[in-house]
């Protein structure tokens, strides 16, 4: 198959590799209709993650099964799915608590830029679509894949309330998602803290009260103003560096909880400052397939839109311009046309 | 007044210092019945916090009010009051939100284990024990203080609920009242880890269902036979040191919190960990006069005992052995009696 593959930093490739094929007998082979370019991809595309040369890129997709494993019951040849990034059984016991993306058979999917990936533990990862989608509910599907989900587990983590002030740090995708989830959840005022317009226009149609575009102290004054001088009851971090992490907990009031999904690169907790203001810290990786079925009836009964967080889309053929924009920030989000 | 003083490390006296006084008209000064020393005041006497020379020390004590300010309306002199270790005003946003240790105007009491002590926002801050209490119920009473409210609060932080399985890292008079907090909150396993025989005792009889004396991976590996494989649902932690912290989240389960209260000590937080895991950490300094209504009505009822960390009682005038014999683990907690 036709694949996207990183060799090294600022270095992808789009060639053909093996097909992936069934190994275990929980497996499902899916054709991917669409996938996508996610921020923490951008780390090994950066050199800031190990890279292994040549290997396939891309954990977002959705499309429909191509083949299963003999102990797959649910899903047959023909079926529409949402993959979730990362796979579960949905039955073990961290499953069951809710976090899926601790599960004991955890998987990933690891050719979403390509036109097949495997999925493992099919019964308990994929959802179904109920059929074929209206290309136009397809971006807000994909968007289910990851981005969405993760910007929600900020939000739960956070513990945002109906009526509560939240601060949502980054406004890539994920934290645009995070918007929106605030947004859903009955958030009274959504700070979406970015510099770029467009960014900040759609942090707007996602439900953001208030803009703040400054950073560090400026940006920490900026929402003690709009909060009554008490900060934030909530705050979602969805970037993953120290910076974006200090200015999350900057902003939190006392006894509040930082949500936090970016994957932490070089970040230093501030343990001082969490003891003495009892600000918390949950969150992770996202447990895509809890949050799924909730999401998905908000996609389908049009309440929520996240598929806006793609501006852009390009054959995958064209995935090294696709990597360009999302790193030159042209492009929020990309999705590629396999 | 006759009060304890820190000089250095390990050089606790006990000299006349001048009254305490009405500064500002919330002020009261209660005439202390009772007093103790705390974990956290082994810090200074071990010379791992700053000292300053001469300074009076203790800030757990119950007593009598002597004197008040002239905007105290709702205490008189003879009033028998529990003092918390950090006061407030009970009524600014942060104390309305359940965080008076955040207090807009948060005081300390600075010379508990002397024979008077100024209570800031004697208002907010001072809980009436309803007259002269029974002798007996002493003990429970001064541990509202500080060391009961603060292991409730690594209960509350880590969110233990009735059923579940809770693991109290440290066997320190905290950790002890933790166990308990567990307990009355309905946990169904409670893993007290201490290799001290006369506090495991106490500890199983605070309500702890099992006993693990091995530490680091040793010990991680008896809480998860414990827990089936699966680790703890939360975790209280009430040491405050890097070693500690690393044995809360090496037995915590995926989704589960760290309740933390030990002020921490060269504490380095796992953040990949917690992020691969989705285990949090909340907790703090905690919110003394939040709890106190509900844990005063639990030791007026017979339903908590927390006294019972106090193993030992000497006259204020023997303060330094006092120290001593925390410091060495002769003691669990003392008692100075004015």
């Amino acid at each position: 198959m036709l694949a996207t593959t990183i060799h090294g930093p600022r270095d992808i490739r789009v060639e053909e590799v093996p097909d992936p094929t069934i190994k275990r007998p929980t497996d499902a082979i899916v054709k991917v209709t669409a996938g996508c370019v996610c921020g923490s991809d951008l780390w090994p595309y950066r050199g800031e993650n190990p890279i292994s040369a040549g290997a396939t890129i891309g954990h977002e997709c959705i499309g429909v099964v191509e083949e299963v494993g003999a102990e797959v019951r649910d899903f047959k040849p023909g079926d529409y799915v949402i993959v979730p990034f990362c796979h579960c059984d949905n039955t073990c016991a961290h499953c069951v608590a809710g976090v899926q993306s601790a599960c004991d058979n955890l998987g990933m999917t690891s050719s979403g830029q390509g036109q097949y990936a495997r999925v493992t533990q099919a019964d308990g990862s994929l959802v179904s679509t109920g059929g074929t989608p209206d290309a136009a509910l397809v971006p807000s599907l994909l968007a289910l894949t990851d981005v969405m989900p993760t910007g929600w587990h900020a939000a739960v983590s956070a513990g945002v309330r109906r009526g509560g002030s939240v601060v949502v740090v980054g406004d890539g995708a994920v934290g645009l998602c995070g918007v929106l989830a605030a947004s859903v959840m009955g958030a009274e005022t959504i700070i979406a803290m970015s510099r770029h317009e467009s960014r900040q226009q759609l942090a707007t149609a996602f439900g953001a009260t208030h803009v703040v575009a400054e950073r560090g102290r400026e940006g920490a004054k900026a929402v003690k103003d709009i909060t009554g001088g008490i900060g934030a009851d909530a705050v979602l971090e969805c970037v993953g560096t120290d910076d974006s992490m200090g200015s999350a907990f900057a902003v939190a009031r006392p006894g509040a909880t930082v949500g936090f999904v970016g994957v932490p690169h070089g970040v230093e907790l501030p343990v001082g400052r969490m003891f003495q203001k009892n600000v918390g810290l949950r969150g992770g990786m996202a447990p895509v397939r809890r949050y799924l079925p909730e999401l998905l009836d908000l996609v389908v009964e049009g309440r929520i839109d996240p598929g806006k967080v793609f501006d852009f889309t390009l054959p995958m053929t064209e995935a090294p311009e696709a990597y360009r924009a999302m790193d030159e920030r042209r492009a929020i989000k990309v999705i590629l046309q396999p």
